[in-house]
């Protein structure tokens, strides 16, 4: 059961996440464990009284049984173990993407289907797909912010895909090569971003070269057997190598050709709509505004949720 | 006939905008004027034999008969009359939008039908049409680099219309007010600018208080006879103050509802594709890259050309 | 009595809003209530004992009996009850600005009697007096860092017109525009803010559209009918507009005109000025340097008081 | 006579500095040179036919007699001599203050006798009147922009001392301090700059460590003598330190006490005055705005002329 | 013994600065104390049972005897008494550098003897030392982020030094002038910090000059008696100045001359590189990347530890 | 012959670079060319009468028979014909580095051996050298501002491996590391320039994609078949990756590890120390300081001069 879903008196039977604990003295001299739980989304205090062992390591996963008191806002812990990996699902900790991923990989396939004509960038994301697409259909799409959940990478690919399609049709730019960049965009997220943890985090190369570098390495091996043309190798990794818009927010140039101002625009758009939508969900009812520290701005609130999130 | 088209020994009698001139002694002693004239696109220089005239001021319109040397690109002049105001069309040596004006507002109608569903944004837009469409079909989009030409501001508003109308069916926001949004965004460049001169300019209210405040000026009176939902009227006063995105570049809130990140990110992309279409059909052949001033960095050419501007 | 004015032992017995409160188990194994208590400027720690209901929602308000202990820096509460609205003065909560309102009211109309000759600004100006006259008395000068409280808008206009008067003869302005100017330039604060709940919130409006753009819309309406002048009326409007001094920092243009240049600087300098003194009044004694957020930067301060802002 | 009074025949018999020279070939095949030469504001062309010599430098001074030709906008040179430094007065070509300097004095002299009471900061300054009181009437304001002439400094410090004492009054900021701060503000350009050849130019150590620098290399060394109250010290050499307002624009740290605010406000102020009053006056009639590299904006300009300036 | 080193039961006899301290009801009923100490560097929960007094004052200086409990990670107290100056070295809760300071200083002195050929420049540098040099070895390097202990200045003085030397023979600069620039730098934070009290802080006239304009001020008097070359002064003078590289990070001047943009570039690549090995020394084992605040980014860390810092 | 070395009278007998061109009228009636000429370096005018052709394209190659006559400044041209491809050599018009290329190899190759002990980083670099040593030692630097010639690719190299090596000792840093990095940081340069032409030109893929992005894709492959290790292969991407040293400056991380930060340092103060020079050797005698804009400052200039460069 979740946190969030926890009544008064219920009974609490699972895996958790220690965030913090400390041995305290209660009011009859005897050590008792005061724990924070964690069940990757919500956070909740424990108490076991009448415990003799020394504090418990943040970060270690434990079983708990016990029962929630809502008056105390606390859960009584009857038996606390340490538990292993393999105990519990892998991903247990992990949020993930409210939609389902083989309904989105079919989304995704289906624009590549529909607006990729030209054979040769199909065979790249042919290719592509068969080499990572375990890889690409798991990936969070970010550490935090937004998309930060097991599928995120694959939802916001096709949010992007799916607008710059569209642009693409109205300003008359390369169809194919468009929505090529848009897939291929945040490919190197792949290998930035580690999720067989207890959390999502970087990877040693992420930390070091960042996804845009590392996701233009490896296309670019991968283009040169399935692309002749040397233009438009050089213009799809220009489309990934500027997609972040300017130079000071990490593209490694600011886009030069209408297919990547296009890619970069839909980009810079589904991020901003992700957390516009998120803000919403996460006001109070009656709030007005909130500020949000990566838009640097309060969103205004009234009534939508993140339901309409689209992306 | 256009300067561009000028050819070896044609005859050429048209006005002219005179842009600078410079009495000169010739070889024979005599003083000769050199000029130099423009049609509003290109400037030519022009020699005047036997003036014994003073030179003539800048920014005049002369009216000149003469024929076209190519071999040291010069008009010879053999008459140069001043030309008062109604002797040429006003819009003379103003640019013009290379569409249709006629057939861009039937454009502009259609998008209202067909996207604007909420009738009190409805009648707010018709009001507006009503009381300013003429000014609306005639206005520049800007002073310089992008739609700086008659029925501009109708060609940009129409494009950011079509695209924010894409968007917000893709995120799902309220498409009415999207959609009404990007069609006010930028009308107080009607107050802006004035384009009854030889050139654009900006106007006294235009330097002193800027479109965008203009525009909410003009826009909050005509709102408050026609809607009445007053979360309703702050929200689309809202699209067009937030629409140049950030506070650093104009805008008087950054966006903090959907419908107006949709409408800022749709009209920041129709300036930078126009920006970018124009640098290729600047570009000579053969040329590779181009630095642009107001999107600092260079653009890549190859072979695209501005027939394919969409906006 | 005000929680900085609490003693040992002293009787405790008023209204206080809570900022947060848990129920705790105490050493003989009965729940009691931890709260906090805020009199709107200072906040105390409070203990009711034996209390089993649950604990009680953060910006409530409630009547207190009970007695202060300076050992534990604490309220022992004997009763605790909700208040209703209605049983507190609605402003109880809220601070006040030090100065009388009533003679900051004269203050401002002998500035406007003695600096404004020119009579459409003055009519202009009593027109909004007329109007509004209860709610700039009122409101605050900002939510936070200067001027934050119930009249603080009214200290900051006089402040900012005095000096900008003086200024205005140096450097021989027109003393009529720039003192009409300053009187008007926060004007839109008015709506910006809200000032009838437990604290200073920022409105719908105000949250959406800014101060400058609501004080240009409705003074705007105002000026049509009191200003024939249409250059006059523009130039009032661009004082307001740009008193921000900079894009960067929220103005619509940049002080294009002298009087403009003087109000910006004037309403700068007081801002600065107020957040001298106060780093100065909050600093211990002893103290030599303090860190402040919004100028970035430490105040020196060795003997000043707060006593001494004369804005 | 001024190249600006020059009319149509007038004889010409003056020293000009050479800007640009050229020997040309003429239409009877001699060689003739043709030259621009300053006033030291304003340029005009000139003719020497007939000439046999090679070009001559640039920034030499040169004894013209000749006659001023309208119709070509030239002068025809009868004669030609380079003329040696003691032939012209030593200032001939610097700008000067518009100001008589003797009655700047005064002013500044009345300033301090009126608002300096503490006996050490009127010690400090009598002593460095009478060490550096001559170069302190000499010096220009700047090498460009505003009040770059001789006497400039004067005519800046007197208005950078009248507002600052206003506004030292208005905000109950230590008056002595203040007005002595504002007086020494800009000390440093006597040793920043040099006026003793054609145009002003930097020194050495202007250019290596800057007015600011320099200012309070020497004033230190004064003040020990004179201010036994280290605080004082400390405090006056923070104003003049602190002026530019924030390090980012030269200060070497941003004004932390009240006096070193108002000053910083009141130098700002005046220089943006003399700058909006200085590109008023450059206006053609009838234009409405004009672009200010300096102060990044368009100046408004409509009737006023630079006789307002009251720095 | 440092509180690093603590062991369960291990007895506790030592002075500590108390940080925080509260009055709380034990479960008694009896009022006990609890309180934070700091050694400098660690800080531990104590606690002193059975304590009718009053809370204890941050910053007081206190003489414990107890007992250090693994379990509770606290130390029980038995025995608490205020101690004054003098019965505690001075310098007890500062932090000191690793190195050795009489070492240290001898490692300067020789880097004088070898680089500063220039007898006016050595002669300088030995009039400082002979009047500042004990404040030289004392002084810390900063007062947070790097070098920020005893010693701290001598040891990013040798650091730089060091560097300047190599790089001022590969790019041929100035010798003499480069090492004796880069040994006088930061002189001026001699008077800018103060280091008598429990912990670094800033002088009066530190906060309000700064050491660049504190080390110009004395360092020109010395100049003046030492050096006769006014051109070798001003350089000299100029990169103490311009030491920081930029002005908006507070130079005064940005480096003009060769030996300036060394001296610059070892002092910024010091302070990087004190940062960094820091950094991976506060990493816990198997930590990948750390936020850096002041060097703005993250840290990869994997095996090197702080021992390696050269400086 | 080097313009810069004409004299009076001189015979000219070479191949230019045709700059501008235009046919003007003599005063014989008769057309003449007025053209400019340049040598890749400088530029002279001259004259080709009796010219009956039209006007020669710029960047046209040409053979010039003529004299030189100094009081014109001018060429007189006797025979002027089209050169083609193949009749001049392929580089005449590319400026040459001053140092001899096969020495500046050796010097590398010695930098090599002595600080490169890791043998797999060794065997990347000898690859490298095997696959690119031609290009790498025929690259220019940069387009503009520092090395930018034949060769100064390499220089630059050699420049920031010595002192990379230098401060890799001081700060005991992974020497072999440190320099392989410094060697390889700018090996993507030779894909991004184009210097087969008659001036250095941006690649399409160095327009597309930069010398960053294509180092790193290049160096990965060759790396993964030298290096095993997986840490070092990304510590040394990120050496060339972050070299630039901040995002702003297009660097794609930040330099996150002591070799990175060394390296980036050595880069920044190679480029500032090749400008500092290069501003001191263009200066005039008697020049004092000078604008640069790349450096964003004035430089001081006395008497130094280019020769001691020494990178």
């Amino acid at each position: 059961m979740k946190i969030k879903n926890f009544s008064d008196g219920v009974k609490v039977e699972a895996f958790y996440v220690v965030k913090r604990s400390e041995v305290k003295k209660a009011s009859n001299g005897n050590p008792y464990l005061e724990i924070q739980l964690s069940d990757g989304i919500d956070v909740v205090k424990g108490r076991r009284f009448d415990y003799s062992d020394k504090a418990i390591e943040p970060n270690s996963v434990v079983k708990v049984l016990g029962k929630y008191d809502q008056k105390f806002n606390s859960v009584q812990i009857y038996s606390l173990n340490m538990a292993e990996k393999g105990e519990y699902p892998a991903d247990l900790f992990l949020p993930k993407c409210p939609k389902d991923v083989g309904s989105m990989w079919e989304d995704l396939l289906n624009i590549l289907e529909q607006y990729v004509d030209d054979n040769e960038l199909k065979g790249l994301l042919m290719l592509v797909f068969e080499k990572h697409g375990d890889d690409f259909k798991e990936a969070p799409g970010a550490l935090a912010h937004h998309h930060a959940y097991l599928g995120g990478l694959l939802e916001h690919t096709i949010a992007v895909a799916d607008s710059a399609s569209k642009l693409a049709i109205t300003y008359k730019s390369d169809l194919s090569l468009t929505v090529a960049g848009a897939i291929l965009h945040d490919l190197g997220k792949i290998w930035e971003y580690k999720w067989d943890g207890l959390q999502f985090e970087m990877s040693d190369q992420g930390a070091l070269l960042g996804h845009i570098s590392l996701g233009i390495s490896v296309i670019s091996i991968y283009a040169k057997s399935t692309i002749k043309d040397e233009e438009k190798r050089n213009k799809l990794l220009h489309i990934i190598g500027s997609h972040h818009g300017l130079v000071e927010w990490g593209a490694i140039k600011e886009p030069m050709i209408p297919e990547a101002v296009i890619v970069a625009a839909a980009d810079n758009l589904d991020a901003n709509m992700f957390k516009i939508y998120a803000a919403q969900e996460d006001a109070q009812p009656g709030e007005v505004t909130k500020w949000d520290r990566t838009m640097k701005r309060h969103i205004w609130v009234k009534e939508k949720t993140k339901d309409d999130y689209a992306g």
